[in-house]
């Protein structure tokens, strides 16, 4: 393509707005442009990584046997009315009606509508199973849309939905997604892991793994073992059963005692006020389950982990009671309660903090806290379980040898056992041998792709720009004529650019009437894998070679520089 | 792809809901699905046809030095309240507003969304002109959603912008477009023709063509000359200036008569009654303009164009007044109106009717009709103008010796010259070679992406089902061994479908266990253009090799039958 006329608006300016590299590098070197808030044009060059890359994902779903097909984004409600999705999925939902007041959705996800497709046309299980995805516009209206196409509203994702006749059957599929997905990040050039994650709004019963792209910007802390390959979402990390550190039989402990603790609150001030350990406190916290008070208690140097405790309450959500609901409920006034004498309210208990022998914790009166609280003689469970979110250097849940460490990720792509989840609400059966009806087992996986285009930004980048993989470039090889005045420099590139092209290589070339300190600072931001600069020695017939990763150039023969090329392309 | 696990699913029943071919057969082969008034699945056979045009769509755009980017759907209302079309476009306008109440719109097409690109990205005459185009999926809530995917409310568009320092630049590229069109639709396989047209609620300045593909199901009525190359929508077709037959000086014409007419009210009743000609009456119709009344007066014999009068008056709004307006308004009963003695309301009059010399008209009260009326005598016109529909067999407007006959037809894609309608509006100017700020000059191309497949459909088929062009057929052949229990047929035909693949050409392998008959009664329906029957002879070598659209049928061998079809295939 020829740069001059192309829509590639590249910026000096670090545009405000952009928090992050990958953002900033998108805008500033001409691949997309905001629209509004989470809503962005892709342009050219922009459109082409886009595209490569969904080509990528098209060639490793449909060697992996997977189906393309393409849903519409309305969706209607009844649908979602079914599965109860309508009332459970919020405000992320883009909701809107017709002009015969029926309700749509914009699709975030397409488990309904595929789900209802195949209870309509599979009803035998010699059909199944079936693995079928498309690459499509999704929308999720999110309350703070940023990082560029990182977190947009309107985004472009692959998602897949297979269907079984069991689980076993689910498993071979969802092994073979999870081979495709390493294939697929692999092929996009992202530094990556697979962790095991918690299946969210989507749901479903059985085991999940989320694709995440390391990057210290990613919105997803990851807990990584030190030692063997266990790696897990925060939201799902298992805390390792610990042994209590001396564990005194209950007798031997003191009553509780009163202690004045004016105006102090927090954990915090108490370590200071008091000089103990953080581990020593019974950290209270009032959640309201689907509308219903749960006190949760953990060590006071962990944090409530809201997914397990939601999982475990089996709530559809689960939020932190505010100040009013917390006094009108428990009678107890904010910042001093505690699980002591706390009566018609659900408690739940860490298993770490049920290990505390002589815990300090809120007394329920104002400037009281009380301390020596025996868990059993001083107050009663109603469940003791994991609701806490790990730490680094937590023991690993898996090995006996490693602890935790924390990375940030971006998530790239998530797969799924759904299980039933979605064929029961919505009738999808089969017959199976016996001519007996049997809902269908389902998996899905899904993949951001336009989110993979940021990923690989933040990974493959310097302080000049991006630094492309050979596999998404917009274009192999950058062909910089240096003085398009020059008539034998220009005939070198144009030659060049034709004969590149005609390999099957794609090319931009530079023709644009620009000094050369803006042709080489513009080039370096965008980013190609490799260049071929036409300069001063285009008489002798010798350009510079250079690739962009390792900053390496050399001067070649216009015929080598062409070898150069078309072998790292095409041998790739 | 092997057909046996393939979402391909036959019926043989023909839906109810499918009023015409080429929908029924988009159902019955496999092709779509629907999952609401409007709204299509594309199943994996429908994709594949889909994609097949989007490419030709890109290529010869590509070709005619056009780039490619994309938008997103979602468009943020205050670029439609800026042109206006916020109010303008319609109930067809999906509109939404997301968490914030903030408003939005689904693009119909993207007129402000790329005019504010432009305006932000080109400042110079030395960056045009520009052409850009997207492959995307458009929203329009059409108020009956029929035909399948032929009018559809979320359907695939590929919509062109282009951006010019002059009006004779904008001819350059929209005569490429032109050019490209004609391409596109010779390659999808069309029976096509570009017809002069009506720029409707795209509006703009200049001349348009639409792409017609010729079919009787289709919406549109084209007018076409008999003898020249002259061809135009209906609502565009302009009327040729006809002498008035034995026109007389109007003093020789008798005075107005009142008739008596009980309870006729219609032109045919009147012709009935009265044994005169239907082009003696003056036909007199009340339309609201943007809410002003406007009385239409033609010929009994013809009728009223509204899109000739709306633009004539100017009026962004034009419908036909109810009968309490009208007898408010004029003080006159329904179906007795007439021009004479009319006040204080607009009154224009199509030429021919102009030319009627002593004419019948209602009184403007109820149960009378009055004749002799003479124009500028009786009653005076505010303007005499072209205001009516052609009909078949009137004058060819462009040559001396044709007339126009009718034709329906398929508007499969639209060229526009916009001028500056969204530029001056949107302030998308630019610096020309002076330094002086100007407005850029626009055109705009559209096609219906997803509308050609209806459309190739319609022109390719029999009774048996599709008949697909090989440029847009979802497979080039069909491999069907008859029997797959037969381990001989079973190895040809496995080999055929390796070795066909790798040559590059797209094979369907029927691996089904099926009997014969619901095999060739399938694979006539999916309609692929070459099919490889694996029978009773493969033992000796010899396979079927048959032309869906000639039905012929020869015996060849393996080796015969693999060369004929790498020959068709690759040869076109």
């Amino acid at each position: 393509m020829r740069q001059n006329k192309m829509i590639l608006p590249t910026l000096r300016e670090v545009p405000k707005e952009a928090e992050i590299t990958s953002h900033r590098l998108m805008l500033r070197a001409g691949l997309i442009r905001q629209l509004a808030s989470g809503i962005y044009t892709y342009l050219p060059l922009g459109l082409r990584v886009l595209k490569k890359a969904e080509q990528i994902v098209r060639e490793e779903m449909e060697r992996a046997g997977a189906q393309e097909l393409l849903f519409s984004a309305l969706q209607p409600a009844e649908l979602w009315h079914q599965t109860g999705r309508w009332d459970d999925y919020g405000p992320e939902l883009v909701r809107l009606h017709d002009r015969h007041d029926r309700d749509f959705v914009l699709g975030p996800t397409h488990e309904e509508v595929i789900t209802t497709l195949v209870k309509q046309e599979v009803s035998s299980y010699k059909k199944l199973p079936i693995n079928l995805f498309q690459i499509q516009t999704k929308y999720r209206d999110e309350r703070r849309p940023r990082f560029g196409v990182m977190r947009a509203r309107e985004f472009v994702m692959k998602d897949a939905y297979s269907f079984h006749t069991s689980w076993d059957d689910l498993d071979v599929t969802y092994k073979a997604m999870y081979e495709a997905y390493n294939n697929i990040f692999t092929r996009l050039g992202l530094f990556f892991r697979p962790v095991e994650a918690n299946a969210g709004a989507i749901g479903g019963e059985g085991e999940n793994h989320e694709f995440m792209a390391m990057a210290e910007v990613g919105e997803d802390t990851i807990a990584v073992c030190s030692h063997c390959e266990y790696a897990a979402n925060l939201e799902k990390a298992e805390a390792a059963g610990h042994e209590a550190a001396g564990l005194q039989p209950s007798e031997e402990i003191a009553a509780t005692e009163k202690l004045h603790t004016q105006d102090i609150k927090t954990i915090d001030q108490l370590v200071e006020s008091l000089s103990l350990e953080a581990s020593r406190f019974l950290k209270t916290i009032v959640y309201l389950a689907d509308g219903e008070p749960v006190v949760a208690v953990v060590r006071g140097d962990h944090d409530v982990n809201e997914t397990k405790l939601k999982d475990l309450v089996a709530a559809t959500t689960l939020e932190l009671a505010n100040d009013t609901t917390i006094e009108r409920t428990l009678n107890a006034p904010v910042g001093f309660i505690g699980p002591v004498g706390l009566t018609g309210v659900k408690i739940i208990v860490d298993r770490e903090a049920a290990q505390v022998t002589a815990g300090i914790t809120g007394a329920n009166e104002r400037d009281y806290h009380i301390t020596n609280v025996v868990i059993g003689r001083d107050y009663t469970p109603d469940q003791v379980a994991d609701i806490r979110n790990v730490i680094e250097g937590d023991r690993c849940p898996n090995c006996a040898e490693g602890s935790l460490e924390f990375h940030r990720g971006i998530e790239c792509g998530h797969i799924f056992k759904l299980g039933t989840k979605y064929s029961a609400k919505i009738g999808a059966t089969y017959l199976d041998e016996n001519q007996k009806s049997q809902e269908m087992i389902m998996g899905c996986y899904g993949i951001g792709i336009s989110r993979c285009l940021a990923a690989i930004i933040e990974q493959n980048n310097d302080e000049s720009g991006i630094i492309w993989p050979i596999a998404v470039a917009p274009f192999h090889v950058h062909v910089i004529p240096v003085n398009v005045k020059d008539a034998e420099q220009v005939a070198i590139a144009e030659n060049l650019y034709r004969r590149l092209q005609a390999q099957g290589i794609d090319v931009l070339l530079d023709d644009r009437d620009e000094r050369p300190g803006v042709k080489f600072k513009d080039s370096d931001l965008i980013g190609l894998p490799l260049r071929i600069t036409v300069g001063k020695r285009a008489s002798e017939g010798i350009v510079e070679f250079k690739v962009r990763k390792t900053g390496e150039s050399v001067e070649l023969s216009v015929e080598k520089a062409f070898e150069e090329v078309t072998g790292l392309v095409l041998g790739q």
